[in-house]
């Protein structure tokens, strides 16, 4: 292709605004610990020799470097050491900024205890955040307040509506908590009241045991209350974020194929509801399939763009493989620093620039076309399954 | 590689001419419903604008356009408007024709009274067409006929046998029906009959009850009797098509894995029938496997290569992963509307000139032997493994 | 990227030495249908035509021809006829030679009394051997020795102790023999004795019986006995290979699936052991993200590259996705021949310079960074994670 063609595309995408529409929050002063931990999904984390050594890390030292003043590929020493020398909220601003998203999404569904308040993230990216409100969080903290499964059943509600009233969408992390595989039925008021009160029994025994923490956050895996939770979302006519595929090794692998919850969206296709499946590999294309067929379904590639580097062009396509364009969304999935933020925007454009330049040389796609399925992706598709206005003219 | 071998090559796939070993029939005059309808597996079809915003639908931009009289990447409307100007038949003659296929095997079991005769296809194709007959169908037919589960079983091996004498081979829709990870073993006369009774009880159930759709069509869901057929068309030594992978929300995903199906096909290895999967994504590596280990198995990747456009390529080069190259075959899969012949033809055309070209430059293939390799998938395996000549010398 | 860039990567490559980690023994000399059957994964293997007409055959027209004194892509015909002059042991001297490998670990767990000793092997090759004890074959050749369950518990220790005299490393084949999904938790001494004396019940059975093969080699398949070998090997601070993906019929896919073994890999990540999942093809991903999230889990794609040919490339690509660079190893799987070996280490030096010198091209790698990952495949990761020192300074 024309060398111009190619440069007119790339920068498109660099002028193009991000919705980073799944994002948690930054940690307020990380260590060098707390660095390499974010920088993984292995508990504990490698150490830095092995964080650096992988895609996710040469990516790293190739885009973050240069915006802490080294050159390219600096050692992962000599970047740990601009880090401390610029301070943590410099590099903050620096990354978030040079990211070029426009509005973040945020989840505080993850140790949110340990993660600086949204404000200060929006100050420091320039940019403003909006809550996505994670389902099973909510449900923990109305248990952790109930006296009875009954309790819970009847606050329960409430909980959600106060939730719903600052978030944009709900989150579900099923995948980690009992796999996607989920019966696709709506549960009856008994059958969640049944569930409650079993729940309730189980912790109420954890709390009077010997063992402190087990009592400190009750940790919902009933398969029963998540549906609820699930049909509860899309019948509001809400977006359901679903996370998919890899994360850490709390979840199973296979159960979190998006795959496996095709009778669940099947059910809820006429709800009025959306449901985005989240990051999805090694699933990505089972993801796309679903998006075809379904009318409420779509799809990121989040999380993997991130972590795999060099190959972000193999998801960045198979994502485009059958899911019409309007359907695939743009996310980092970034938690704790500012890095992952930088890398998921980074590399998206990089990757999306590359796989859809190779289809305007290839393929004969007017330059404009290609643009515009990027913007769909970039921010406009965000936009039209939150019915929301993220970017400002 | 010389821009001279790419281009020898590229004109040696142009002219060779495509045996379409798995296709269905034309609608005989669609409306612009029917062919966004026919154009994806969604049910309800999405709007125009998502059924063009798509890999596939820019490749019907590109590639079907230019047929019409139009410029490439004419906008949905003119192309619409074209179509209406010339006239179905027109459309079909001026599509089917340039696929450049040589014979068509058509699976008329899916909504076979929508379609038009098998003569005026070919008619307007300039190409004969060869019948491909669906088991289920069949089985269906016979219950319809039948007074009792045991005269089911009476009657269906002379249906079957009657069937045969004008088909070049069988298809099984066992995916939908019931998945693919079918019990290997041959049923008994006495688990055929019993498996006949409860169906038909079932069916009679339907038909005296309230809603009549339901006895208009039994439909055959029974793994029993499914197997049951597998073992007849393989136990004569035919060619079963076997559905795997994608297609609509009528199958559960996972279980169209043709992995799941190993047993059973393990188990026909002997019998001197051939089972070629159909299709195969996201599977198409597995099915790969299994032509690589069993003697009697063969796979294409024919509805993928239409509805990924622009990222053909990658299903056609896994699919010589591991199979031998000469249990790799073409079809489109197409139903209802000739563009979807035409894109089949084309993109594989297009896809298989790059991945082999890339094999002649990168991987120091001979020239000719890369196009005697096209050659088989184009049309020679499909007259091996169906012994029958298509294509006129 | 600049010629000289690509060139300079590719002589690198050239001059590296390789530990192949996983390899087998050779025929000492095959005959014609010897070396078609070591070719393919098929039982019985297909005719000449079609072991030849593959990725790997092609592959092997072209890089083994060549040494054999014929230019590339000579016929089969013509490739056999030379084979047959020179005799087994030059061709295996000049193929093995050429492979540039420079130790050999040997499992010859598969048909040893085929094979060649590995002294002989050595000699031809003129690099080291070091023995893996296959597990499997360990307890058969115990429980042949037995005379009761209690006798095989009381012996399987020292026995698995003797092996380990003389082994750098155990295998085993669960994905053959029961599939991956193993039970996490490390049988009890009364659970081993209890699946111990089944066997032998079972197997006594068969050698009472009149087919007196049965009772030749007994078959390990039993969960519990095999779980009982992978604990004991990883306890004992050792490197278990665990054969995963596709091989031949033997094993059933999906089960050959090393994310299936997710919580037995959970499990043992405090042993001190290390687990490597051998080959993986298709599930190369899903061991990728094993490796990321388990601190003591390694990777190969070594059957893989040797049969996908001028595919290769994409499974080493995507074996860096998610693995920590450090984790990535490299083998042939080669058994019987050693047109395998050759091709195995050709392929790879071939498909990782093409792989990492698109990312020192498209992703700005350093390249003396694509060297340092590229010899940690090629051999240092092998020498840290055996704790063992196989090349020479």
């Amino acid at each position: 292709m024309g060398a111009d063609t190619v440069q007119h595309l790339a920068e498109a995408m660099e002028r193009m605004p991000l919705v980073d529409h799944h994002v948690h929050g930054m940690l307020p002063d990380p260590s060098e610990a707390d660095l390499l931990a974010a920088l993984t999904q292995a508990e504990p984390p490698p150490k830095s020799a092995h964080v650096f050594d992988s895609a996710q890390g040469f990516a790293l030292r190739r885009h973050c470097a240069p915006l802490l003043g080294l050159p390219p590929f600096a050692s992962p020493d000599d970047y740990l050491a601009a880090r401390r020398t610029l301070g943590s909220d410099e590099v903050a601003r620096r990354l978030l900024r040079a990211s070029g998203i426009a509005a973040y999404l945020v989840d505080d569904g993850h140790r949110p205890d340990l993660l600086m308040a949204d404000e200060r993230m929006a100050r420091l990216a320039g940019a403003p955040t909006h809550r996505v409100a994670r389902l099973e969080t909510i449900a923990e903290a109305v248990l952790a307040q109930s006296a009875s499964g009954a309790e819970f059943a009847e606050r329960l509600e409430p909980a959600l509506e106060a939730a719903a009233a600052d978030a944009v969408g709900f989150k579900t992390v099923a995948a980690h908590r009992c796999g996607l595989d989920l019966d696709p039925s709506k549960p009856t008021a008994i059958e969640l009241r049944s569930a409650a009160d079993a729940w309730f029994a189980e912790t109420a025994g954890h709390a009077a045991s010997a063992h402190p923490a087990a009592s400190a956050r009750p940790r919902l895996t009933d398969p029963t209350i998540i549906r609820h939770l699930v049909w509860w979302t899309l019948e509001r006519g809400a977006v359901l974020q679903v996370h998919a595929g890899f994360g850490d090794a709390d979840l199973v692998l296979e159960r979190a194929n998006p795959a496996r919850m095709q009778a669940l969206v099947a059910a809820t296709a006429g709800t009025g509801g959306r449901i985005a499946f989240l990051h999805c590999y090694p699933y990505v294309r089972e993801a796309g399939w679903l998006a075809h067929v379904f009318p409420h379904v779509f799809l990121d590639v989040g999380l993997a763009v991130g972590f795999l580097g060099a190959n972000a062009d193999s998801v960045v396509r198979d994502a485009l493989d059958l899911a019409p364009f309007s359907r695939v969304l743009f996310s980092t999935d970034a938690w704790g620093v500012p890095e992952r933020v930088l890398l998921g925007a980074r590399l998206w454009r990089d990757a999306a620039a590359r796989v859809l330049g190779g289809h305007v040389e290839d393929h004969g796609w007017p330059i404009d076309e290609a643009i515009r399925v990027a913007e769909g992706i970039a921010w406009r598709n965000a936009e039209a399954v939150y019915v929301r206005a993220f970017v400002e003219a």
